[in-house]
């Protein structure tokens, strides 16, 4: 493994020539783009995919039941739920039940020169986990084991096919919690997760994936088992492997073990909701939470286009005429109530119109599934805005500095109307990262143009505001290009040299980050 | 920057020539064993190294006053306070004052082939800011402005000279808080602290200094510039290369700009003493305490050595008698004194003979201020333990998951015993994380070699418990075998092939960390 990089070509599925560059860079040779933005996609007819060498290899190492390629199964594993992105037809998924499968997986694809792309639940919203045409798409759907749960280390270790929701279940049964909790959660993997470094809606107070991973077993390119980091709270042996691994998106290794930090239950928490005539109002309330020191648990925006989309997607009374909602928590136990004091306080003199308490937790429960169901009612809301089913939502993730929040907030408004599409507002306030959700008529290229435009120019506002191109979602193929002006050429390079060291032939999740 | 890796030779100093591999190695053409064991240090005589031309380059960047090769300067700047460890004589003592003469220094050496040794405040314990021979040394203590303070982003910016204690002395003005407080923190830099990512007494509730790195500017070995990270509280913009380059030791790049994460200020704390009777009971009640789901805010213990040794430097009263005292404090508000009340159930039922809390601010300030104690009262009761003041100290830095602390406890006892040597235990316990100090003749060959051979037996007992070689102190020169035995051959490759990639002539601190 790990030989020096260089210039080398491999057949992919017998059909066109993919030239591998030194920097991880896969190639059509008619596509010179590649060369200079990364990793294209590479789309084309398979003829004779059935016949492909390879499949004789992974079904001697995994059993035929392990190995799929049904059409119509393979169309299901193309793609993730990002819109904008291009997918391809991968010639198989395989679905190992341990690391000596994954490896077996890894080392027969480098022989057959065939790209792998790892899968989780694929509930990603950047593309990051779409299929390459022609590759191994390696799904850890199988390997679900939570193999240990240790309440004195605080630590679980789990196969990267654990769900989520199942691994918090698991360890709130032990009086434990894994916080990260992206929308996701209820389907998504630790594996997508750790490979996405997921956010969510604790992290304002209690961080994202990443402060949660600390260690991993990957499955290298060479088909060799890196075991990185620890078990121990502390630790600081060699470079930090773990978190180069976290939110790397598949493009380093295959993830099939992960050690994770747990904490105790979290305690009762109190909710508010504070109604305001202005989304920059609400913006201003987080900057004014952020300067009182105040660390609630929860700081969570929707704007008017949310609350009626919720609304109308599950009537629950929210206040459809409030310009934007912030809803907060706070968990500090006895001096819970005393920071929704403050809580309030701040939101009154930011100008909220309206602050109320949850009054009990069923109330306080309803407020937080309101605030989880933003994504499919605006799913709903953009199919119902165009006729035949055609309206299509763009989410787009933007982190800013918290004290930027309110120029973030009107600068989209701005846009919305220039671009003449209609944008929704909903995200994580608190940590000054929102999600600018573009309703698009996908049956109508000029509304996919004015969409397009605006993602950009949020984007384009989100650096300029001195913010990043994505607080959580990920790269993957949706914001390869916003990566590159984000991080500049020395960045990039960077990152280039990093991924050649590692995969130098380019074979794992070709064409995804950069 | 970035070339494929390949064999080169350099002259470094005109003397002896050094082997460059690929893989960031560099070994002296006699030293078979640096190939297979990494960068061993380079040690000769230096004739002529005052006329070396790089000088003038230097001069020429820097001005003459900037460009330091008095002897005793360079003797000065020979090591860190790592026993055990070698070091070498620089060429060069450069101090830049801003990022373009750092790029100038990087780039002047890497034409002359010189490596380049990045120094702190040199209160390192492993070795990492070791000098060299013949390379040169860049100090960054003149780079040492505190460029922005951010109360609504929570977020400073600070160039790497900056000491710890000043930092934190001027967020706390503003209402802020800088948690990372390692033993060093009133004269160690923010340059050295995340170059080793430094731990401390907070980081038992509130994290190390990785959790608190944001974003780095750093120079390359090409140097060029690179720019990594955020200001936002949030980010996942591609590969984590903040976090790569802290705990890199200065093999990776030349930090020279740090933006960091902070807190509200910390509310008041309550402070607790529990005397045991065992060290093991001790570690015992540390399990009990995080069973319980306890989050005290400092959890620190200290055995009868370390008591004797503080007592005996400034007296103030300890319970000398006791085999082991935890120092525990709480600092959740309203809750502090339910929590103290649980802590101290817990220490009792682990078989403490007494617990009791401080009475007031300025008894739990004076216990802290024991603590912090303990490093140069350990070095002085070495130092006069063996006549003509010829006691030394070996201070080891080992971390276990805390349901196996009692173990080591024992084991070091035991090991102790074994080799002969006197072992003082002291350390973050709720970490998991102890500082065995062995006690050592430096005159005598046979007392030097029992505490090697103790130091080398508490390394293998951590890692047999499941533990790291080190918590928070760092590989530099003293781990290297460690780190190469903890991670594996594979993880070793992968350490060389990034090392390569960003550094392909090694010229970047040689011969630490692997």
């Amino acid at each position: 493994m790990l030989t020096a990089a260089g210039l080398r070509a491999a057949t992919v599925t017998g059909v066109r020539r993919l030239v591998l560059l030194t920097a991880g860079h896969v190639v059509a040779p008619d596509d010179p783009d590649g060369a200079l933005h990364g990793n294209r996609r590479y789309a084309g007819s398979l003829p004779g995919m059935a016949a492909h060498p390879l499949l004789d290899d992974l079904r001697a190492a995994l059993g035929d039941a392990a190995v799929l390629t049904d059409p119509d199964l393979l169309a299901g594993h193309a793609r993730d739920e990002a819109d904008l992105c291009d997918s391809g037809t991968p010639l198989a998924v395989v679905r190992p039940r341990d690391t000596d499968e994954v490896v077996a997986v890894v080392r027969a694809a480098g022989r057959h020169g065939v790209p792998v792309v790892p899968q989780g639940a694929r509930t990603g919203l950047a593309g990051a986990a779409n299929a390459v045409t022609g590759a191994v798409v390696v799904s850890t759907v199988a390997m679900d084991a939570v193999r240990e749960i240790d309440p004195v280390g605080r630590i679980a270790v789990v196969q990267p096919g654990v769900v989520n929701a199942a691994l918090a279940r698991a360890v709130r049964e032990r009086g434990l919690w894994y916080p990260p909790d992206p929308g996701s959660w209820e389907s998504s993997t630790i594996g997508g997760n750790v490979a996405t470094n997921a956010g969510g809606m604790c992290c304002v107070k209690y961080g994202v994936t990443s402060e949660y991973v600390l260690g991993l077993e990957v499955v290298l390119a060479s088909g060799e088992v890196l075991r990185t980091g620890r078990r121990t709270a502390k630790g600081v042996a060699g470079y930090d492997l773990t978190r180069l691994f976290v939110g790397s998106e598949g493009t380093l290794g295959v993830i099939t073990e992960v050690t994770v930090a747990l904490r105790p239950a979290p305690e009762e928490s109190l909710t508010l909701v504070a109604v305001f005539p202005t989304v920059a109002a609400a913006g201003g309330a987080v900057a004014g939470i952020a300067e009182r020191g105040l660390t609630p648990s929860l700081l969570e925006l929707l704007d008017r286009t949310h609350l009626r989309a919720i609304e109308a997607y599950r009537p629950m009374g929210l206040r459809t005429d409030a310009e934007a909602l912030l809803l907060a928590a706070v968990d500090t136990g006895a001096r819970a109530a005393d920071d929704l004091a403050r809580l309030s306080e701040v939101c009154i003199a930011a100008g909220a119109d309206e602050v109320y308490a949850a009054t009990d937790a069923t109330e306080a429960a309803a407020l937080l599934q309101a605030r989880r169901l933003a994504h499919p009612a605006m799913e709903r809301f953009a199919a119902e805005t165009f006729p035949g089913g055609n309206g299509g939502l763009v989410i787009d993730d933007v982190a800013v500095p918290r004290g930027r929040l309110a120029e973030l907030l009107d600068g989209v408004a701005r846009i919305a109307q220039a671009c003449q599409v209609p944008i929704g507002v909903v995200g994580h306030a608190g940590d000054g990262n929102m999600h600018p959700n573009i309703v698009v008529d996908r049956a109508d290229p000029g509304s996919l143009a004015r969409g397009r435009r605006a993602f950009d120019e949020i984007m384009r506002l989100g650096l300029d505001l001195g913010g990043t191109c994505t607080g959580e979602h990920g790269v993957g193929l949706l914001k390869r290009d916003w990566l590159a002006r984000e991080i500049g050429p020395v960045g990039v390079r960077v990152h280039q040299a990093i991924k050649a060291a590692l995969d130098p032939a380019g074979l794992l999740n070709p064409g995804k980050m950069f």
